[in-house]
Order: structure tokens, then sequence, then C-alpha cells
């Protein structure tokens, strides 16, 4: 039984996301447990004439190379793989993790190591500019969200606007407002964020905010840049738990002093946070500030694609910065960690008051209520 | 739950069929469907040192490819992938069909189109040399077999001689009168071969029998030879059903006139039989010679990987020789069709018997009988 929402979904990505076209060759990364989506993108991008370059992947297998691999594996990505993606015009890629906890026991330096080979890839795929990542419902996911599968396919869907008669046209439609929002950013020269244990002040003059609405992430809702990357000052609590690279990390404290790293701790999954920070030089330094403008997202589910883009939540992420906002910290490790602003937050540009208690002021970029929940 | 037989099939495909080793790149092709399989053949890719590019297709892709492929789909390999492929030293492919029918209604000259526009895949593939094909049990194979999947696994993992307590032990020993065998059929111009609506004289003056003995093919057990182009005079009824590209042919019977199929005819399936044998200029020519050595398989399938291993068989391959083997023609087709000499058939080499009712005679190759069924 056809699922429209998924048909929609495809859609979205292939038409508006990634733009494709007759004779692009679009890498079609997956999970094997997002088979129906996977399907209907394939389908989607062959009907729109463009070339699918198919990549997916088992579930365990990553679990099996953390088991198996010799130091070799580590060194380089497979140049077989590495040439498929320099090869590629465009990237589609879907998650759909079968057991969010399944790396809990793998030793972080492994991750990493990992991370650092992959870098290369990550570098191809944003460089090209023509990349999405989605995420396919999974009982994995809902059982991680407190939720039925059906109900967390509903919470998923209306995240991405499938819901909508004319996805795309809405998140068009978004992107004029968030631009209003970037622009004002981009005039300030410092952010203040005041909330729930976080007092965290840092500068973003002279560097772009760049407008997420769908082309990269889906769901989307987002606006974000780098910081400079010696500004933080303060301290800063990660309010919002996540299951990250296979493990749980919750109730992350932060203390920066001149853009760095200075004290750390997690309630959970601590050994990952701190493992995180010495992976490199740039992983105590911030490479990205983000502000979530989704209100169709009702509530943190732990997973980062989504409650990044929560409305009325901020994240900042330790690591890399994305070379498009202007930012210049390098790192192996790009990891956003969530502040929820909801209850008693507040976010300052340049000392106006842009965001109270997670609702915007002077911005019509939606709320809980106006999502109509 | 692990099961052995699986542990062991991959070590056979790793270490004795393609000798995988430190630092090979191992394209791993295979349907979704074969997952425990591949699973065990990525892990024992990665023990051995070696670099695993996993190349994984979902069941039903091939119905979408040609629902909505366009024209420039059918034109050239996505070059990604064919880059791949290039990259790589060595191969093991995974077939496991959720549907042995599901093309039954697909033109079969789209089919055609896109084995044509594969050739090059499959040059690169047979050029490296270090190729092997297997296929792992599906309800769809044990369906088209008329058994459960219990009796299938047992059918499919006998026939690879997985019940033996080394596998590769037994495949070298048995290549041994295999190879005894193929060198006194290199010694023969004229193959005969007669059987029911059976009576066919070739030419393999010159050229080499390859020793099928689990390297390129698993399960394995055949010698062959691709004969003399224009040689082929007579008929021959392939009695063995067959499940080819995605729907059945059965009852063909073709005549040959130096060389080149002049009548043909199929109780089922004659359509696609036409079409192939028209595919281009090869395709009425003989590329190989097959005789099947397999005696712990116990009958038909309409399984051609498994089917032309049978011991009492032979297969006559129409289209494309391979080159290993002095065969000169060229085609987009590779068919194996299969007849049974086991009532009533007799296969001569210059006039001396070499085996009666399908059973070898001064070849030690095994009989129904001494498999022990």
């Amino acid at each position: 039984m056809k699922d429209v929402r998924l048909e929609k979904l495809a859609r979205v990505l292939v038409d508006y996301s990634i733009e494709a076209s007759e004779g692009d060759q679009v890498v079609l990364a997956g999970a094997t447990g997002a088979e129906p989506l996977i399907k209907e993108v394939y389908a989607r991008l062959l009907e729109v004439g463009a070339i699918p370059v198919p990549q997916l992947t088992f579930p365990g297998m990553q679990e099996i190379f953390f088991d198996k691999a010799h130091d070799l594996h580590y060194e380089e990505i497979p140049p077989a793989i590495l040439g498929a993606y320099e090869q590629a015009d465009a990237f589609i890629t879907v998650s759909a993790p079968q057991n969010t906890r399944a790396l809990a026991g793998v030793d972080p330096a492994k991750q990493q190591a990992l991370g650092r080979r992959n870098q290369p890839l990550q570098e191809i795929v944003i460089g090209k500019e023509r990349w999405v990542l989605t995420q396919y419902p999974t009982e994995a996911l809902a059982q991680e969200s407190d939720m039925s599968l059906a109900e967390y396919e509903e919470f998923s869907f209306s995240a991405m606007a499938l819901n909508q008669d004319d996805p795309a046209g809405f998140w068009r439609e978004k992107a004029k407002e968030q631009q209003r929002l970037a622009e004002r950013l981009e005039q300030a020269d410092e952010i203040h964020i005041l909330g729930p244990e976080t007092d965290l002040k840092l500068s973003v003059k002279g560097r772009t905010f760049i407008n997420g609405c769908g082309t990269h992430n889906m769901p989307c809702g987002e606006v974000f840049t780098g910081p400079i990357e010696d500004s933080a000052e303060g301290y800063v609590y990660y309010g919002v738990p996540t299951a990250v690279a296979g493990r749980e990390v919750s109730g992350v404290r932060l203390r920066f002093e001149r853009g760095k790293v200075v004290e750390a701790s997690a309630e959970k999954g601590e050994e990952y946070l701190l493992s995180s920070l010495d992976a490199d030089e740039g992983a105590r330094f911030l490479g990205e500030l983000g502000i979530g403008t989704n209100y169709g997202i009702p509530r943190a589910t732990k997973n980062i694609l989504f409650d990044e883009k929560l409305g009325g939540t901020v994240h900042l992420a330790i690591g890399k910065s994305y070379e498009m906002t202007g930012g210049t910290n390098e790192s192996s490790v790009h990891w956003d960690m969530i502040t929820d602003l909801r209850e008693g937050g507040e976010l300052y540009a340049d000392g106006e008051l842009i965001q109270k208690d997670g609702e915007f002021v002077g911005f019509d970029l939606g709320s809980a209520a106006k999502a109509g929940r």
C-alpha cells in the first residue's frame, strides 16, 4: 500500500531540495530500513531523467566495522567509494536507524577515527552544494520518542510539512520570513543567549546567516551561522537530551573562555562528550550557532535532525563550521547540542530582544499555538 | 541466531573463491534479501584486511527501472558505478530474488537494452578474474523449487558442499578429477550430444576447457568451453525449464546449421526466447558448452546457477563466449540452457563415450548414488 506522504517527500527531496534534472548523477545513500522511501526517491530520480547511484547499508554494518576493522580501514576511504562521490552531482541521504543505541558500547576513539577518515566525503558532499539529509521513521526512532510507529510517522511527516498540499511551496514561503530574520541577525555583532543555567555571549560579526529551508535537511527550519571562533564567553546548559552516534548523551554543561570549552560535564554519556572535545584542536570551539524555527515539531525526541529545528530552541555545535557561513573552525567533529529556550529563555542581538520564551519578537515564524497543536 | 553454514560460505567466497587479502578492494554486490550472508562476507573481508565496497539493491528496483527509465538511462552505465568497478580488485555478487517472475511482464527489448548497457561492467568483472557469484536461499527460490525454505536452504548449502567439514578442501579435491576430464576433452575435436529429441555435433578443436570449481560460481561443478562458432549442427531439446530474467522459459527447441540457430521454439516464454535470439548478430551462435559435474544437486530447480552444474546435464549457452576458453563469439546475450542426459543421454568426444545416462565413464566425479541421496 502506497503512502502518499512518501511520494510527496520523494518529490520534495528530488525536485525542491536538490533540484535534480536530466543527466545529474545523484548518490542515493541510505539505510535499508528506509526501503519504501528510497524506492520512491529512486523512481522520482528516474522520472526526472537523473541517474540514481544507490549506496545502501544494512543495519548492524557499522557494528561489524567497529568489531572487525583493522587500522588500515581507518586510514582512508575506500577509493571506489570516494570516486563515486567525486563523480556525483548531488546527494540524497536517508537515515533509518533500527537501534538508536547500537553503538553505546563502542570505543568513542574508534568512532572519531572513522569520522576523521570520512571527512573528505563530507567535504565533497557539502562542496557540491546540492545535498539533502532526511530520515525515515522507524520503530527505533518511535521508541526513542515514546511513540508508536504510527504516531511517530505522523510526527515526522508533519515536521516535514508533508500534510500540506504543497510542501515545497510551504518551505519556499517559510524561507521568505526566515530571510528577514537572517538579515536582521547579520547586522548584529553580539548574540546573547539567556536561559536555564545558560548565559552565553558570542560574536557573529561579519558572518553569514544561512537560511535553512529544506534544501539540506528535511525536516528543516533554522537559521545558522559560524560564530567568531574566539568569541564565546559564558556557560550553557544543553537541556535537550540526544541519541548521538548510537548512544545517549544528556544534561551537557559547557563553559567557554575566549571561544574555548574550558569546563565540560554530562549527566549521561560524559565519556563520549569528553572524548569528542579532545578529538582534535578545533573540537573545543564552536562551529555553529543555529536558531530553530520549525513550530510544526511539538517536542524534542532525542534526535538532532529534528530537535535542532524545534521552534524555540537554539543549538551550538562544537567543532567544524560550515564554510558558507564564513566560519573558519576546522575539526572532524560537528555536534549540534540543543538548548530549549521555551521556558524562561531570551535571545538578544546587540541588546535587542529577538526571542522570548521561545517565541520570536517581530518575526512571523509561527508558534506552538499557530502550529495548531 | 547465527547459521554456521553462512560463516562457512563467507569464508569459502572470501578466502577460496577470490582469495582476498590485505588492501584488496572488493565490490560486494547483492540484493538486500541476502542480508545475513552479505554481513558475514562483509565481516570476513574486514577480518582479512580487504576493503569491502557494498553495492546493494532492493527487490523491486529493477521493476522500477523498467517502469520509469528514459532512453538516456539505457545509454550508459552511471559513471560513478563504472568507476567503482574499475577501481575494484575483486567482486563477490550475491543474488537473492524475492520473486523469480517479477519481470514476466517487462518488454524483453528493455531487458536486452539494459544487458547491452551493462556489458562493460561484466567485462570489467570477468577481466579482473577474481570474481564469484553465489545465491542466498529465499522463499521465492524455495517456491520455484516446490520446497519449504528450510528444505531449500539444505538443498542450496549441500550443493555448495557446506555440510562438509572443509568445503574449500572439497572443491580443491574435486578440481583434480575435473582437470583430468577437461584435459581429455581438450584433446577432442568433435563433441556429440545425444539425448531426448537431441542430436547435436559441435567442434571444440583447439579450445580450452575451464575447470569450474568454486572460484567463479558457488555452487559450482562444471567444465566448459566456447565451441567453434560455426560448428554446431543438429538439434537440441532443453528439457530443463528455467526462470530467467524474471520469467519462465521452458521446453526450448533449437536447430543449428553451420553454428547458427535456424529454428527455435519454446513451450513457454517463446517471445522472450525469440527476442533474445534477435538481440544481436552473435545471439544465434553458441558461446558455451558446459558439462555439469555436481552430483550434490539432486534435481533441477528452474535455476541456471544450480541446474547447469547438475551432474548428468549439459548446457549450451547462446551468445557471448568467455575469452579464456578461446571462444570468440560476441553478444550482449549469454544464456545457458540445459539438457538433461540422465535418462537416455550419451556424450561422445571424437566417438569415445564420455558419459551415459548422466554417469561419467572413466571419470570419478560422483553420481546420484555416491552423493548419498
